[in-house]
Parts: structure tokens; C-alpha cells; sequence
């Protein structure tokens, strides 16, 4: 049985337009299937209003304590419960989660050495719990995933969505035909000089265009999260209509 | 088997303390539970620096679209999931909810006439999804509510915490032998002159002592609520220690 995973960042979230597509194409999924989304510019503007000074450390942001609450605030507050409750409203039985909601995904913070990024949580082997989460999918209901993680502790943890993702997708590997997707603006994967999406990208083609420049920034990091899943025996990974293969 | 359910309001959301002392009883509870909890001050503080002017009418707060979304991620967002994150490092496998969430508490937009109170949503006798919030307590699992629900259109409500506390002792009654407890800052319901708690409270002692003046304001409409389940066949009500009877 397939089991499909949907990850969506800030250029869909925060385009009304683009999300209802999404949502509408998303609800219309008669398989399995979980949500994994991100931010958008709302946090950082809550923050620019707030007067919160962005603080970076080598290029990086920071998560502080009152960026985190702007972040879990946004995150697991607003745009979660307007997912779901869009979801719901074309009959899709949608449930908001952060990881910390019945330890579903837990999460360690990360390290303040080399450099200190704050409370942000970092994900290992043992971190997503299956059990729980397959109970919600058996019971019919759509998980939906907001960006936030919580310790042992109980500290919560500003979290990377694609890492959520790809950490669900090979969770799941043996329980379901894991299919992860990353939806972003573009159709997928484009080479220089061309309107038209890549409908395959192998890692040895990705190594090329890295090397060579044109897959550059952002996608480098999505790119290799795809790859490394497959490593870990996800069976289908697509950015866009971009199917990548090892 | 009984089921406990425990509502908590700012007095004990603001303050660290008694949230603590509040936490540590909730997990030791062994029977099934679940908590509702209200606002705070975080909201009205967010609103203020964001600017936000607040909008009454009558005395009573209007919830414009600006405070709906701070509403949203105060409770749902910052507020929700500390409170679970904090039960999680107690060993208490707590699920954050919405109403939103998975439809398990749907309210309609209360009419504009005669006064128009913006986003806040009301509950009735069909609001409540018994099933699917049963399945959650018969896995063990320990449901958080924060006072937002949504509409069958998607459209996030603004809800009152003791209402939805009291919707869920009513919904359950014939599944459960229901206990409501509101706790709050004092120790229950007290009579002038006196820093003990009544320990019982009946409907024509709170009539006496209401048109006395001796109960006003805000433990008005508290009674009132705790009355109203009672009678609809909620088995034991309490205001802090103090046990309402009809």
C-alpha cells in the first residue's frame, strides 16, 4: 500500500492561489498520505513587527527564545490549524501535529558547538514514533505536520521541514510503498536554457550540474535530502514532477 | 471508568508556579483525562504590540480577523503545545487539539445580530465528535484542547474554553461517569468573611448567595455553566474544590 508524503514550504503557503491548487489536488489523493509544511514570511514578519532583531550566525538564522515563540506560534498555531481546517472543509479528515503532540517525533537540540543556532531540534534514527503516527493513518485521518519538534525535556524545538519529511518518509519505508514529495513553486527540477522540468535526475546527473553550477543554493540541500532517503530504502522521491534516482 | 476533565484558565496558564503544581496533579491523575485551557495574557500583550486596538461592544471583546489569528497562535499555537511538551516530560503521553483537528469539535459563527462578536464560534448538541475523541483516550492518550474550533467552511472560531469544558463532560456522559473540574486561582467557590471554601454548593444556595451579591461577576456565568451539566446528566461538578450540586 502506498503511503504518500507531501512536504510544502513558504512559495505555497503563502500564495492563497498555489495552496488551494495544492490542497485541492492533495485532498483529491485516495491513498494513504501525510502533509509536512513549513513556513512562509509570516514568521519573519510577525518578528519585523515585533522588533525582533534576525540574528544570524555565518549566514544561518538563529532561533532564540522569543523567535521560537514567534515560530511555534506561526508554525503550530496559525498555519497548521488553517490547513487543517481547509482540509476538513473539502472532506478531508485532517489532524494538526507538532512532534510533540504524543511524542510523535522527538527531537534533540542541537548542539551549541561549532555554532550555537539556538533552539533548534535535530533528528536521529529513533526520533519519529511509527506506531502512534500509523494509528492516526489506520484510523483514516491525515497527519499534518507543522515544522515544530519537542525534547525529552519538554523544550520545544524549531525543526527543518524537509528533514521532517524525509525522516517520515524512511520511518515508513517497511510499513508502506513510501512515495515523498517535495512540492515547491517551479514543476520541478529545471536545467538552464529550459521552460521544461527534468522528469529524471539521477545522482551522478545532480553531481554534474552541482558541479558545473546549475543546480545551485536552496536546491543543493533538497537534492541531497532526496538522495540520502532513497539511500535509506524510500522508495520514490520527487521535487516537483522531478523524479530523482540514486 | 471515569473520565476527568480539567479546565484551566489564565490565573494558571500565567503563572509558572501554579502551572507546575497543576501539571504535576494532572499526570498523576491514573483515571482517563482530558484538559481544556483558556487564554492568558500572552494574547492581549500581543495584540498590544502589534498595535492591535481592542474592540468591544457592550463590554464584551470583539474578535476582528488581526485577533483571531493572534487567538490562533497564542492557544492553539504557543500556548497548546507547551502544555503538552511540559505533560510529555511528566510521562504523560498528551495530544495537542483544535476543534479543527480531525473535526472533533465543530461550531457554527455566532449570528451578528444583535451584536456582531467577529470570529468567536458556538457549540451545539452535535459539535462534539464522541468516536473519534474516544479512540484518542482508549489508546492512551491524554487530549489537550485549546479553545479554537472550526466551522464545516474551514473557517477558524474563536471559542470559549469553559463552554467546550462543559460540551465535553455533556458528550461523554453516556460513555463515562464524567467529572468536570474548573480549577483556578483560589481554592473554590468562597463566601465573604470567609477563606475556607464552601465545600458544596446547590443551585438554591448559588441563587441565594447571587442575588446577595455575595457571588458576582465572573463565577456568575462558572456556576451557571457548572449547573447546566449537571443537568444535562454530567455526574459531579466542581469550581476548585468546591462541589456544585442542582
Amino acid at each position: 500500500m502506498y503511503l504518500n508524503i507531501f512536504k510544502i514550504g513558504g512559495n505555497i503557503v503563502d500564495d492563497p492561489k498555489r495552496l488551494d491548487v495544492f490542497l485541492d489536488t492533495f485532498s483529491h489523493c485516495r491513498e494513504k498520505k501525510i502533509l509536512v509544511h513549513g513556513g512562509g514570511t509570516l514568521a519573519s514578519e510577525l518578528c519585523r513587527q515585533l522588533g525582533i532583531p534576525v540574528e544570524m550566525n555565518q549566514g544561518r538564522r538563529i532561533t532564540g527564545p522569543i523567535t521560537l515563540r514567534v515560530a511555534v506560534m506561526v508554525y503550530a498555531g496559525w498555519i497548521n490549524k488553517n490547513l487543517v481546517a481547509s482540509l476538513l472543509a473539502r472532506g478531508c479528515r485532517a489532524m494538526g501535529l507538532s512532534g510533540a503532540d504524543a511524542g510523535c517525533i522527538l527531537a534533540d537540540k542541537r548542539k551549541p558547538e561549532p555554532l550555537d543556532y539556538g533552539y533548534v531540534g535535530d533528528l536521529g534514527k529513533e526520533s519519529v514514533n511509527v506506531h502512534y503516527i500509523q494509528s492516526i493513518l489506520e484510523n483514516g485521518l491525515v497527519p499534518v505536520f507543522s515544522p515544530i519538534t519537542c525534547d525529552h525535556a519538554g523544550q520545544l524545538l524549531n525543526t527543518n521541514a524537509d528533514t521532517i519529511a524525509s525522516a517520515l518518509a524512511v520511518a515508513f519505508r517497511g510499513f508502506y510503498m513510501v512515495r515523498l514529495r517535495y512540492v515547491f513553486d517551479r514543476e520541478g527540477v529545471c536545467c538552464p536554457g529550459s521552460e521544461k522540468p527534468l522528469s529524471l535526475l539521477s545522482r551522478a546527473q545532480y553531481e554534474k550540474l552541482r558541479d558545473q553550477g546549475t543546480i545551485s543554493d536552496g536546491m543543493i540541500p533538497k537534492v541531497e535530502n532526496a538522495l540520502c532517503a532513497l539511500e535509506q530504502g524510500v522508495g520514490e522521491v520527487f521535487i516537483g514532477n522531478t523524479c530523482i534516482r540514486l
